[in-house]
């Protein structure tokens, strides 16, 4: 239990790091009043979309909650519930304190590049390590909860159960987020866009248009909450489910097992500590590089946690070289479940593994983020070959510019693919599906700092609409820009980020789903085979979900932004005085016009990952038993992600590029800002906004969703 | 044997069909000199295209064959040869004729719109004869020979053998046909609109734009030659490998097999007599609607095929109410393949079938037909929510239109899969994975009348252009544009009808693997459950492979249409005369330039399938052993379809949905030509292009390559 004291101490330290952080972005200055006055209206429209967002959501949890409450009992109610309120207090926080640095920013950059890149990135490292120490706090406290306190074994039904229902209520509560927040941001500022740009002529946020509020305020409850509560929902998933697979499928003494579900939470802690140092060390060297101080602080932490998850292991499991489980790893039965295979017992001589193996597991996760974040950027890097293409078809107008990104969206899929399959191998040929979930568990480790890179974008952006309307001298808005144009590959980073250990955690979670299925249904045989034609349906169907999510994303973007674009006319037309810039629009009204349509467009998209898993299982065992049933089931659970995995990061990369694109033609390349190459390149960035903001990230809390309710369903029809 | 002698004697009618309406479509009046002038520029670069695509196709195909005469032996060659030479030889015929019609089609539509009609669809039909007529000749013939004449039993290797190279022959030919012609007639398409509407201002199919010509003559290299070789390639795939898998997995005395093995020949047989009957209804009514009159040949083909197919498979089997097969259907096997499961022996009852059950999952096939056309109809037609909600997008901007068509892209995936999950849970209930493999064979047997459909919309696209480029007075290209207009939507149901046969046939094709595993490598046992991490990675690279090859065809008819654009710059820059008229543009140069183009772009592409299963095969092998090294590329075989299904249907039907919404634009809705939103839906048209005619529709034949790749190197290995 030292492990896991010392692990909830981490969680405390980060939220301390917080909120010491917190205290010193408020005590920097704020600025004139008229930065205060628009930093005013932002933070107002802001609280009031969150507000009204987690009531909507808030009644859907409880209407869960009264679900769960009967068929699962208390504790896994309890941990629905915490799961959810901390999934929201992660975004409503991290949106509270990027209200206030955003203005602040705006003023640090009055002076020096280096002042507002540290004041945006604090502001991103809260958010960060919230994310971080929240979810290992709510998972630490749990199993010390039930194990220490309860005095439940630690692979106990109820230890597993009530880890699922966090991972559940988080994930239930970030889809929400994710899609409501996306459909805000993006609705917003494609019709801040439309009617502002292309209509009326006037600049990017331009005080006259009555969305630019709204378009700023979309930053912070999509960039920043969504974000939140979506990378908190993968954390709290990977590390609670790697130790729920622990439970279900080592076969070791009390105390061994105790250490290696304790393992997770240690590695969480200590990676904590190392995005903690990394966060001090991203300053601009002598090149003023932006992107290389980030990267200062990002390699910082990479490289820091090896020795410290190589200590951790070391710590926990005692010799390294030790074996953990061993030939009578699990029991082989003869139920037809090939769990044998789940662990490739032959494959890998015996299905021991060391805690060296596990080392070596971990190394592939961290591996994979820095590949990860390579490759974003590669494709959504302004010096790189996709963007660069991107831009150049802009010259020949606005379809060569679509069909290039396109073509770019498409390609960008290829080699994170490549990436997670040969992770994926290594790993197993370690230490089997174990080793495939301690990588992920590694990859997600460094969430804070990768979340602190993300939330730093909508700072800077803010900041740049905030210079902008409070006509803030040009060489202010440069630096803004400088910094926001950063922004953009670092949010692209975290969305593949999240969605590459999502395509790790599928394979963890379907070995959950055959566990629990042989745990309950003894007598079933059900048949995963490709031959079996309900495991191809299952795929089909499963595969079809992310495509549908997608159009009622997309669709839903396009429905709201036309509501602002007619908000906006209206605006206009009954008030000339905006457009002379003597009288104030109402920027409340819109912001109001945008909220409701976002909460309404929100929730039926949202039920979607939660229902369709009931409906194909009630569906196939209706017309071919329950055997078929649960084949199909589990087939959903991997089609989901073998064709999601490809459309969020064709989504997100694409997006990135194009907007992107216009940055670097804006920068004065193929005739810069208001030639024709750039007109095409708003097109093609208008396009990939709703790709890279709305359907593409909320594909990640979807697919865990999916999963997650296929978990409980079993749980449900077995109880 | 006499049921394969009326097969092949529908087949030999098939091709005197076209024989016969060619001299007809010939006979007919070819109009004046001008027009005659520019139907030869077409006639000459098209069939300077296509000598030399076939030279660079005939080099591969030289390659291939010498490869397979060591691996595989004689026979397989020469299956490999003739569906090869078939495949070409079917675009070659129908683009031959195609470029006959076009100008008589124009002068037809001089004086009639039923005249043009009648002239298009003619045409359309003697490709859609020869697609069928020599697809069914092919296999029938090789059937006779090594049964009837070589003695061969039904069921034997070298049929087996023998059925697969020719399969492989079509596919391989198709793609390059399909990919090259797409990347062709884009290309000119997309490259002629940005400099000539966007540049020069100038209307479409204005004579003094240098890639007019080209343009043309991609709709025929393209749309038809390519189309053509894609549906022979469909046809003799799915009618051959039927015959395969009951080769391969029924058990039952010769007379039977053979009469089973027959009766996908009969079925079509006897529709190729339903289709050229329905040729003969296709007239317009009282209503004047050529999508009815095109229906009206369409149904009555459906209608007459249900009695049709009733009637051959009564007299194939005799009773219809016998067992076929029965408890010995299948010796169980102890190796680990779940060929039980492969045949659903618990689910449907000891896995006998009747004839009767064989007839009912053929109408299941022809019902999917349906739904499918009726589907693409409601998502590409002009009438209905989804093409209306993108002329309606156009409104507010490029941007707009974009991101609603993508959006019904990803939307239109959706009813298609459910139809196609449905049929294949139906007539698995019916008749196991045969009664699947029925269901695709009735759905192809009534190919002849859809490509017939599909042909008729180069030849209405080019008598449209011939009329506009003649001069020729105004009523004509009103009756050209209606006819071209309905052309859209029968060109992107011919796609998702050939798509959703891929996966009907992807189970059988995945079906037939394991059983030749089974009988190549008995000692193996290879594990094909979703709990195998390489099936895992093998549905990962698979769903891949959709994503690059979009991505590859996308790039090149950029890079390609780019080429285009620079010397039609330059031959408006070094020849002022051609803007004024006074002096003729150099056609034959820039036809050759988008020759060069796209030939030299389709091979990468099209290597890519053919090497990725056996790249995959030895990677995995040499890794993690052979057993895996055959799971991850059966599980390739299924994530190439599982992802490419999504991603044709969205292109195909996103496409065609842009493409009529320019036309209801154009219609005189949403301010009509040269408003901004019909801008904007040009916009959206130029960006659907390729995704509709190059990339979307060259996945169907890439699924194919692949799973027959796969199947001929376990004959390789095992050999």
């Amino acid at each position: 239990m030292t492990i896991v004291y010392f692990a909830m101490l981490c969680g405390v330290i980060a939220v301390l790091y917080g909120f010491v952080t917190a205290q010193q972005v408020i005590r920097a200055p704020a600025g004139n009043a008229k930065m205060q006055d628009i930093a005013a209206a932002i933070q107002e429209g802001a609280k009031a979309y969150l507000g009204r967002q987690y009531t909507a959501i808030g009644i859907v949890g409880a209407i869960v909650a009264v679900i769960l409450l009967p068929t699962l009992g208390i504790y896994s109610t309890i941990g629905f519930l915490i799961g959810a309120v901390l999934s929201g207090v992660a975004g409503y926080v991290g949106m509270n304190i990027s209200v206030r640095a955003n203005v602040r920013t705006a003023e640090a950059a009055r002076t020096s590049l280096q002042g507002g890149l540290t004041l945006a990135f604090r502001s991103g490292a809260i958010t960060g390590m919230l994310v971080a120490g929240l979810g290992l706090l709510s998972i630490a406290g749990i199993f010390w909860y039930l194990v220490a306190v309860a005095g439940d074994a630690p692979n106990g039904r109820r230890v597993i159960d009530t880890l699922t229902a966090l991972a559940f209520g988080a994930s239930l509560i970030s889809i929400f987020a994710r899609l409501g927040g996306g459909i805000f941001t993006k609705a917003a500022d494609v019709g801040a866009d439309l009617v502002g740009k292309v209509e009326a002529g006037i600049p990017e946020d331009d005080p006259r248009n009555p969305a630019v509020i709204a378009d700023n305020v979309g930053d912070n409850v999509g960039d920043c909450a969504g974000m939140a509560a979506d990378l908190f929902e993968t954390y709290v998933v990977t590390l609670g489910l790697t130790m729920v697979s622990i439970a279900l499928l080592v076969r070791a003494p009390t105390e061994q097992l105790l250490a290696l579900m304790a393992l997770p939470l240690l590695v969480g802690g200590v990676c904590i500590l190392t995005s903690i140092i990394g966060t001090y060390m991203v300053r601009l060297g002598s090149s003023q590089s932006i992107m290389g101080a980030l990267y200062k602080g990002f390699w910082t932490t990479i490289l820091l946690s090896v020795p410290a998850i190589y200590g951790a292991t070391a710590y926990v499991l005692g010799d390294l070289r030790a074996v953990i489980g061993g030939a009578g790893f699990l029991d082989p039965g003869t139920d037809g479940l090939t769990t044998e295979a789940t662990l490739g017992s032959e494959a890998i001589g015996g299905m021991a593994f060391t805690g060296m193996d596990l080392f070596w597991c971990m190394m592939i996760g961290l591996a994979v983020t820095g590949l990860l974040v390579w490759i974003t950027e590669y494709y959504t890097g302004t010096n790189h070959r996709p963007v660069r293409s991107i831009a150049k078809a802009s010259e020949t107008g606005h379809g060569t510019n679509v069909i290039q990104g396109l073509a770019i969206s498409l390609e960008s899929t290829a080699l994170p693919t490549l990436v997670i399959v040969v992770a994926v191998v290594a790993a197993y040929q370690f230490a089997g599906i174990i080793g495939v979930a301690f990588a992920a568990t590694s990859l997600l480790a460094v969430a804070g700092m990768v979340v602190a890179l993300d939330a730093y974008g909508p700072v800077t952006d803010n900041a740049g609409g905030i210079a902008e309307m409070a006509g803030l001298p040009d060489d202010v808005r440069q630096r803004t820009d400088a910094l926001d144009a950063v922004g953009n590959t670092t949010k692209a980073v975290t969305k593949g980020y999240a969605i590459g250990s999502a395509a790790l955690a599928a394979l963890v979670l379907f070995g959950a789903y055959t566990t629990d299925l042989r745990e309950f249904f003894p007598e079933l045989t059900v048949d995963f085979s490709l031959s079996n034609p309900y495991v191809i349906v299952g795929l089909l169907l499963g595969a079809l979900l992310p495509y549908l999510f997608g159009a009622f994303g997309m669709t839903a973007v396009g429905r709201a932004a036309g509501a602002v674009v007619k908000d906006v006319r209206e605006q206009f037309a009954s008030n000339p005085g905006i457009m002379l810039g003597t009288s104030r629009p109402d920027y409340a009204r819109t912001v109001d016009i945008v909220t409701k349509a976002a909460i309404r467009e929100m929730i039926v998209p949202s039920l979607l990952p939660v229902l369709s898993p009931v409906a194909v299982y009630f569906i196939v065992t209706a017309v071919a038993g329950q055997e078929q049933g649960f084949a199909a089931l589990g087939a959903m659970l991997l089609g989901v992600i073998v064709s999601g995995l490809f459309v969020a990061i064709s989504m997100t990369s694409g997006g990135g590029a194009w907007d992107n694109a216009k940055k670097y033609i804006e920068d004065g390349n193929h005739g810069g800002k208001g030639s024709e190459a750039h007109k095409a390149a708003v097109t093609g960035d208008t396009v990939g906004d709703p790709y890279k903001d709305t359907a593409g990230p909320a594909v990640n809390p979807m697919i865990k969703i999916t999963n997650i309710v296929a978990l409980l369903l079993l749980a449900a029809l077995a109880g």
